[in-house]
Parts: C-alpha cells; sequence; structure tokens
C-alpha cells in the first residue's frame, strides 16, 4: 500500500517525485487565524536546499514554495493547506542503467518487488527530494506551537563526533553541516571533502530537542509521543535507528543512575533534577526538553562498483557517478526538525481534543 | 488523547488496567477461516506471564485468555476477536504512598500532568500488565503470516552482553532470561539476582528477527516497515530506542562497508551477500530477514529513596518496595515479537490491499 | 475488510455475536474526569431491551453493562472504557434450517459470499443484537455532551404516521412504540399486533433531534456533521435511508420555500426564522436543532415462505419462526438516539482539536 | 477539525477555494500498473463543467486537468497521484456585500461561527468547485474497478419526475440535465430556464446505480458499503439526502412485498428475483445492482431578497446576483458518480486485504 499521510488530526500528505514536474503536500487541520505567507516557510526551504556547499548534492533547485490554497489575507482559514514547490534542474541525464539494474541500498529492487515496475529517474518516489515537501510542512507545523523551539544539529560524521563541552547553538547555522561546536566544523570538512572526492559515503549522527513542550502531551499507547518521533524519524530516507533520551545507553545505566529526580519547581510547578528519559515518561512529555537522536546511514550512492543484478536478473556491477551528497544525514537536519515539529503539533491538538 | 489502537487495516485495540478487574483486546480486521483456539494463544501468554522465576516480578497471574467473539467452530469468521484475560492478584496492598507522591521515571507525574488524576493502582493503564494483550493478540498476526517466523532475545543486560560465537536459537526458550547463549545464563543470573536482592535494576538489549519476509511488504513513505516496526516498538514500556539492520553503528559505516551487494539466485530470485539493512531498502522488505533491537531502560521502581514531589508538590523521597521485574527488558522479548508480528500482518494485508 | 470502529478521536469498537457468551465495546479517547457509573448506562439499554411487550422479540436478555476498565473512583481516567454485555438468553433452538438455507434480506447469503463460511445462530456478528453495544457507548457520549439533549421518536409505522399537532415529547417513553403522539399509540397496537399475528413485518420511519448543539461543529468536507450522521444512521441494521432536515421533500422546494432566514438573535446571537436545512450547513451547525430521519425496513423474518436457495446453491424456501421484532425500527430509537450522541461528542472533540 | 480526506485504504485529499490560483487532490493507494492519462480522466471533468448551458451557471472554466506525480510512462506507479485544476474565471467581481452579510443556507455563516472568519470569495472552500477535484478523482477510481459500470442521472427536477416506462441509459448523456427520458427533457427546460429567468431554484433528485458490483464487497460495521455510499453522497454540496434501494419507500413495505427471493442461477450462482435492497445486505454487496438516490436542495443563491444579519450581527437583506446554478442537482450527476466509484475502489481493495 502507498500510504504518504501522517498525523492524526494534524494531517499532512505529500506527493512528487524526483524527476516529475512538481512535488508538494497538503496540510490538513491547521488551527485558523495563524499568520502565514510563504516567507515563513522559505527559510527552512533553503536550510535544507541543496547546491550550496561542496559537501551536498549539486543538484540545484530554487525550492521556492507556492501556498494554492488554505490561506486567505496572510491568515490561514482553517481548510487544507496546499504547497507546491517546482522541479527546475531534473538534469536530462542517461537513466539507462539505473533502469535495467538495481543500486544496492536504493529502493530500486524493493518498488520493483513490491510494484511490478517503478519510475527509475532519479529514485522517483524513494528519493530524499520528497523531504522537501516535509520541511515546507514543518514550517507550517511551528506555527501551531509557538511555545515549543525546536533544534536540531549534526552531532558526529563517520567516526568524528563533536564535542559537548564545545557545545553553542548559536553555531549550528553558521557552518554547512549544522555542528554546534565549531572547532569540529573543519575535521568535518576534510572528512567530507574526502570522501566527495574518492566517491565514498559517510553516516551521520542528528540531535534534536524541543524546549517548551508543556506537560501532558502524548497520546498513550499507541501515539505514545515517544512512538510518534521514533515512527516519524523512521520515515525519513537513510534513517536507521532512533532513540530517546538517553536511549541505547539505557541499557547500561541502573535504575538509580537512570532516575530523573522531581524536585518543587520555582513557579510552583516542578523541576527535574535529570533528564535520561528525554522529556518523556509513560509516552507523555514531562514540560522537561524532549530530546531524540537519529542515526542516517552513509549514502548507498558510492563510485566504487558494486555487485548487484540487472532487472531481468543477471549478474553486473554498478556503480553511481551523478549527483549525491557524501553525507545525506546533513541535510537531514532540517527534515529532523520538520518532523519534530509535524509530530507536536499534532498531539498538541490531540491533546487539547481529549482535555480541552 | 487517549489512543489505544494499532494497525491500519489489521487493527487492535487494548484495554485495562494492572489493578482493573481484567484486560483485554479487540482484534479488527482478522482473515476468515483461520484455525483457532484459545491454546494457540495461551503458550504466549505463558512465556511472557509473571511470577515463573526469581528473575522477574513476584506477582502470579494465570493469564488465562479467553476468545469471547469472532472466532466460531474453531476457526476465524472475519469479525472483530475479543480477547479477556482476568487480573487475579490484584494484591490488596497500600497504594497510599504512591498515590500521594510520583515515582520518577513512572508515568504517575504525567498522568495527572495529562489528565487531572490517575489510577494509581499499580501504575494502571500504564502499566506492562497492558502488554498480556499484545501478545494475545500477536499470537493471531502470527497465524495471518504463517511464512513467517519470528524470534526475539535478549542480546544484553546491563554491560554484560551475550557472545554471537555461541548463539543457539534452541538454547533461548530454555532459560529464564530469553538468552541464545548457555554461557552468558550464568553470568546474568548472578548479574541479575544481584540487581534484585539490593533493590536495584538493569537495562536489556533485546534483537528480534523475522525470517521469511517477501519481498515487497511496507507502505511508503508514512507506513514504511521499519518505521511501522519503531512505532510499534516504542510503544513498549521502558522501550528507549529501535534500530533496524546496523542500526546506530551505521553511523560509522562508510558506503562500501555498508552496503548489501546482491547477486542472481538459486531459485532465480536475489541472493543478499550482507544485511546492513535489516531487510528493509525504502522503507519495503527486501526479502532478507527483518531484524531490529530494542533498548529497555532500568525499571524505575528501586528501593534506593529518589527525591520527589507529593500531588500537592512538596519535596519528599520514594522508594518502590512492592513486586517488580529488576530487569524488565527480560518479559519484553515475548512483547517484542507479539509486536513485530502485528506489524508484519498488518503490512502483508496491506500490500494485498494496494497489489493484489 | 472487517471495520468495527467508529469515530475519529472519540472513537468505539464492538464486538460480539448474537449468540456468543457476550458483547462489547472499547470506547477510546473519552475525556477525563467525567463521572461514570453502570447505573449512568443501564437507563438506556433498558429502553433497547427485547422482551418489555408483545411488539418485540421475545428474546429475554438482562442487558446488564459491566464497566471493566477506564473508569477509577467513579471517573472517567481518560483511558479505554471497556463495557461488557453477557448472553443470557441464547435459546438452544435448532439453527440447521438457517445454516443450511440463505434467510433473504438478512445477510447470510452475502456473509458467505464475503467470508466463506458464517456464524449462522442467529445471524452471528449481523445481528441487530450488536447494537446493545452502541446503545452503551451512547451512554457516555451523551456525557461528553452535557449541552446537547438528544430525543428520537416513531413517526410512522407500516403507512401509519403520528399526528404532529398532537407532538408532546413527555408522552414517548410512556408507550412501547416511542410514539410522541398518545392517539396514534392505539392505532399501532392494532398494526403491529396484527402483523406479529399474521408473521407478517412493518417498515418504520424514526426522527432524531439533537437540541444545543452550538453553532460551529462539523468537520468539513468529508467529516461534514451530516455526512457523519448518515455514515452513523446507515450502519444501523435495517436501515435504507437517511434524511437531514426536510431531506427529500426539498427537492420539490425552491430556493425562496427553502430559505432559513436568519436575524438577529436577542442575545447577541442568532435567530432563525426556520430549520429547512436541519441545523446544518456546509456540514457545520447552525446552532438550530439538527434533525434526521432514518428510514427502517420491514423485518425480514417473516412466516410467509419465501424463495431461496441452499448454500449448496438448490432451490428450496425458507419461513422464519423464531422470536423477532415485528417493526425492528420500533427499538431503533435508543439505537438512533445513540449514534447521535457519538457522532456529536467526536465532532465536539474535533472542534476542540482544531479551534481550541 | 479540517477533514479533507476520503477513503481507508484507497484515499483522496482534495484542496482549494473557488477563487484560488488552483484545487487539486492527492489520490493515495492506487495499484499500481494501471494506464493513465489525463486523456482518461478529462471527459468526466468535461461533464461536469459549468458554462454548457444556459441551464447551469456561466462561469467558465477550461477545468483541465495535469497529472504532477504517480504516473509514469503512462502507467500507474502505485505512489500519490496528483491531480491540479487551476482556476481561470475568478471574475474580479464585488465581494464586500458577500464579505458583510451572511447568505442564509450557505456555508457562510457556520465557517465564520467555526472558523472566526472565512475566504468569502465565491464562497471558498464551501464552493462546490471543489466537486472537481472529486471527479477527477472518480476518474482514476473507476479505472480500479473495470468490471464495474457506475450511471447516474436526474430522476426529478422541482416536482417533475421522469418516467421510468421511458428509461433509455443512452439519452443520458446528449441532453444538459442528465436525462434518461427524452421526452422529460423538454419539460424541464421550461422549467429549469423559467427558474433562471425569474432568479429562483429548484431541487433535484439523482439515481445512481452499479452494475457487476460482485457480492462480498463492503466492511461490516462501521463501514458498511450502505453506509460508505451515505456518507459520500452527504459530503456533496447541497444534498440533503441518500436512500439506498427502496430507500424511504420500505416504510411501507411489508415483509413479504419487500422480500428479494432468491433462485439458483443459469451459472451456478444466485439469480435475485426483486432488488427492494439496492445489492446490498448486512452491509455487503449481493452481487445485485447497488442502486442509490440522493436529494439535492435548490440552490441557496436566488434573486428575492432573504433576511439575514450582517457579521456585526445587524438585521440586514440580501439577494444573490452573481453566476450561479438554478437547480445545482443536475451538476450534481457526475459528483454522485465519482463518489460511488471512490467509495466502491476503496471496498475492493479493502475486501481484498481481508479476504485475499
Amino acid at each position: 500500500m502507498s500510504w504518504n499521510t501522517f498525523g492524526r488530526v494534524f494531517r499532512f500528505t505529500t506527493w512528487g517525485e524526483s524527476h516529475g514536474p512538481a512535488l508538494g503536500v497538503v496540510v490538513d487541520g491547521c488551527p485558523p487565524g495563524i499568520n502565514l505567507t510563504e516567507s515563513d516557510i522559505q527559510p527552512f526551504m533553503d536550510a535544507r536546499k541543496p547546491g550550496q556547499s561542496k559537501y551536498t548534492t549539486q543538484r540545484r533547485e530554487a525550492d521556492e514554495v507556492r501556498i494554492l490554497s488554505g490561506v486567505f489575507e496572510g491568515r490561514t482559514t482553517g481548510t487544507p493547506i496546499s504547497l507546491m514547490i517546482e522541479n527546475t534542474d531534473q538534469r536530462s541525464k542517461d537513466y539507462s542503467e539505473v533502469a535495467k539494474a538495481y543500486r544496492p541500498g536504493h529502493a530500486d529492487y524493493t518498488y520493483d518487488a513490491k510494484y511490478g515496475f517503478r519510475d527509475y529517474r532519479g529514485g522517483g518516489r524513494s528519493s530524499a527530494r520528497e523531504t522537501a515537501a516535509r520541511v515546507a510542512s514543518g514550517a507550517i507545523a511551528r506555527k501551531v506551537i509557538p511555545e515549543v523551539e525546536i533544534t536540531a544539529w549534526v552531532e558526529q560524521i563517520g567516526d568524528v563526533a563533536m564535542d559537548y563541552d564545545r557545545f553553542d547553538k548559536a553555531t549550528i547555522r553558521t557552518n554547512p553541516f549544522f555542528c554546534p561546536d565549531a572547532e569540529t566544523v573543519s575535521r568535518w570538512e576534510d572528512l567530507v571533502d574526502g570522501a566527495r572526492k574518492s566517491g565514498s559515503s559517510l553516516g551521520a549522527l542528528v540531535t534534536a530537542q524541543a524546549e517548551g513542550v508543556p506537560a501532558g502531551w502524548g497520546a498513550p499507547i499507541y501515539a505514545k509521543l515517544d512512538s510518534e518521533l521514533a515512527a516519524a524519524m523512521m520515515t525519513i530516507n537513510a534513517t536507521k535507528g532512533v532513540e530517546i533520551g538517553d536511549g541505547f545507553a539505557a541499557v547500561t545505566n541502573t535504575g538509580e543512575t537512570n532516575a530523573d529526580p522531581m524536585r518543587p519547581g520555582a513557579d510552583g510547578g516542578v523541576a527535574f533534577e535529570a533528564n535520561h528519559a528525554g522529556g518523556i515518561a509513560g509516552g507523555i512529555s514531562t514540560g522537561q526538553p524532549v530530546t531524540c537522536r537519529v542515526a542516517f546511514k552513509p549514502t548507498s550512492s558510492i563510485l566504487t562498483p558494486v555487485d548487484t543484478i540487472t532487472s531481468e536478473g543477471e549478474a553486473t556491477q554498478i556503480q553511481t557517478k551523478g549527483r549525491h551528497d557524501p553525507c545525506v544525514g546533513i541535510r537531514g537536519v532540517p527534515v529532523v526538525e520538520a518532523m519534530m515539529a509535524l509530530v507536536l503539533a499534532d498531539q498538541k491538538l490531540l491533546h487539547r481534543a481529549q482535555c480541552g
């Protein structure tokens, strides 16, 4: 089945392929009366846009968003918001090789296995180009949750991790890696440039955090906030893992070292003394920052020939020459932020439905 | 919002609290004509059942499942299957302490924050007792996918990991830890018993694998097979992370070391030379084993007093005396298996809907 | 597909067959903190209960509801509410005739065509006994919308209509026909008793009204309030038509005679001068009473032999002797009320989700 | 809440307003490998298109559909199909009157009541222009159910009904009224032209029929085929009632006159001797033609001034001058057909999901 809608009450539906005329998204369930223009969305598109440095794919797309419905006199009307982004740089390259043989690690083989044939141009629907639509709708989601500030960054590329002692949020948008540690940037420049030049690729670890989420969001048991975040992140191309709070490190914690003790807060609320849980308990937000980490595999497109088969089942090899990201996780940062915003907006409205 | 249904066409809805009269599940969308009796379900219940060794909670529940609808003359009719499990050992202990103060790491505070009050007896709806209903419905899901064999095991408890060189599937059900490595069992006995005696608790890593999943299951983009698995696993109590295939290790892979090369298969199909992807590409199964790993945090219930607040916001401390699992991840194994079966059954039917 | 859940945020899932051990419903999404005991539900069950007069089926069921979850110390907790009703009078009659031959007008043939076999005892899942679960959950829905008063009645049985000049709401519950016109009661007594004695059956027209619905409920475009009501009513056994406001009579109205002019209301609100629209415009409530009418066909179970075929395709005849309602629409009244309450509760919460 | 998606597995999401730059629909879940081009869709658009006779609105729209995704080399790929129709004739008339005062019978007041403000240009989202998107997706749905032939027609306008003795399916597309009875056409010409000239409006009755639906489609209990059809039809602008088979006439049938006796069919199947049920029993198709009738109210836009209030609550009057359909039910015919196709396509896939 094709399932291109996400969300329970604040819902979005994306459409479009890498090399079609356009791609887009319909956002349904957005509250009315929110100020919204294309200029609210464009900065997020620009952050995700390809071709901005030599560390990302050289495909050049303006990624200009057009609002086609749901906004009147600068405000959302409560009706579906249709956003469209035209594809402008679908280079007329020769796809005959990709058409004939399956690129390992890509969705070529599985789309064929599922659907019987596939749009092979640039990966068709399975292309990460689809994430442009998510970033566009994520910009709307952010406006639904003005109380929340969402920030994501790259924590590690390959085996080179940033240093949290030098963490500076203001640094994130000043370099092409969304790196919050200025000293790590130059190391990543060398690393990613090396991979690019040799036609290799690298994995990455992306961390995201939402500050300002009030206690009480989350829909137990099968739409728990952590479950929704995990689902959202694992729909992003090239993701292989997700964790909340301490995540896999919690395996080696004990009940004592994993505890998040509570104290009376200054404002009559609660002051937590730790946040191993990542801001979620029992699937519901605690009021602390909600944190998650997402593992991106290295781009499957590499210059080294890899064994594969043709669609007729013959043995062959394939190497991927065209434009691609040497580290797809980098451009995953704005997408991770968007998915977090989309999940939180949905949970805010769901909470309001039941609890007023 | 309360959201207690999971699945898109093969759906189940659970209900019940730790200390209510019963708990249960309604399974809807099950194909007709499948042989089903209580005895098909009971073995899975027994695997999850508490009180079977000193390494798990001493609450004793028969966990006998009763089929109340949807089965006629031993076969599923295609109509909703209602399963009920009576609670028999809701010990009439004194809950006044839990009623007044929040147990850190539990859902006490968040349920109060969300709903204004809570059923504090044994955690109410947030108790892991709810997973009994999942295991029961998982047994039905397995019958929907007879081509698939699902196996989960504990890979690590605390900082003691099993050794895959000694992996023996047949060993898993011969010890109280679902450990596939006989030599590790005694180490875990000491480790868990130590935690139990000292009133501490331990995290665990559970690995699951589905063999026999044909290529083509999965519903891109927002019901990708990996996304559905991640969502499913992250609804289980105490889980903090999930990964598919190499998961977080893929961050340090390169495109070359992460590749899963393909060769023509003996049967005219495909033979993969590796499975870093965990059997899923582009959100669709490849035909290889589908693998995932789930991180369980240590049980939050510990004897050591932890700082907390009362529901009136006063500072206090709480220690948890009652019956509890020193390592909740162990009993997570049958639940992980059940969730995997439930996701795969749903995806099989979804695939059939669109692709015939 | 089997689809036994209704609602978008306030959802209920029913289960059970006519002759199984029990039937029930899980209500999910109910707001927390609502006072609820079995005694809030029972009066509605009693209104629908069979065997209360000679004008309905003589099956005798206590229809006692048991709350199994979701309520703590007399209040809803926000978690799923499981209700169960045991079947006590599944008379051990001989079903061999029904097992072999299809009763025209019943679901016998279609369930076989769909599922390959069927639970033939008393109609199995297709029995109107399922509506007991709806009435039970409808009682909860009413508590979610205390601002709304829902009333349904029988307007016509066969070709004998009540007279609206004698409409008296207080009369409805004083007679076995839910008739608001005392003078019509005796005519219906004769009519229905005649049908009962001759083994025939009669259709009925049921009208329902919801007063107190504020302006603004409804989810355009594919969950319009009128669409949801139509869907809800057409799931009730034996219904063949539904109309809102003037309904089919609007076909012969003109724009002038169909208008609902508006005037400033006493309270600063709106005073409508007519309600041809039945309280809904553009799929959203206007603040006027929401009205709908539902057509019930005559019970298909009649003494007169009807041509049919056996499950092997042989020609035969069938006559239905057992207990049945000579006019199934009568007992449809509490079900229509319940469905109206369930739709309105869902729409209230949906509206709150988007519009705060 | 805004809810602009319809369907359970074959789903479509519409967007757009009367006077926005465009409107469209995303169709998700369509099986792969179906031949599809714009020319498959356009004829259905043309049948619904305004401005084709003096009996419909004089707004002129090309209603040219553009396929933006989901089709590759002339075949559906199984991924979402995005269709867009540009608005070209949004006449720059003066909307100041409509902006200030509510048109009774329209959604002006209710959209304001729900959302706080509204796009008043041509009715915004509540305009029947939205149905263009349904007709476009309905054309795709038809290709999913090639075994089914769907036909709708106008049975009555105002109080002038066609005569079924003269029913000729071939006549339907030969006149501007979708009338299957040639002799009635001239009477409707006079009737509708009279209404048009006097600025009045008329209601209509539309009948639809689906031949070739096999026995077994329908998802009891809350997605019964009749319930889905009722829901679908009642989302169409200006509809006030829907009935299946004999519908409201079944109220005066008896069990004997309402029976659909069964005989062995020539082909080893079933031959029904009547179809009072409209091809549906127990919510599942019987294999007979599925029939339903839909009541359309007269267009609320009339020249006669009607009492209303301004958005500030002041008493005023409003008359509607602009372009409008004197009988909106006429152009409802292609929309009714589309909705029937969309429901049946969804139910076919749902049936396949559960029953293989």
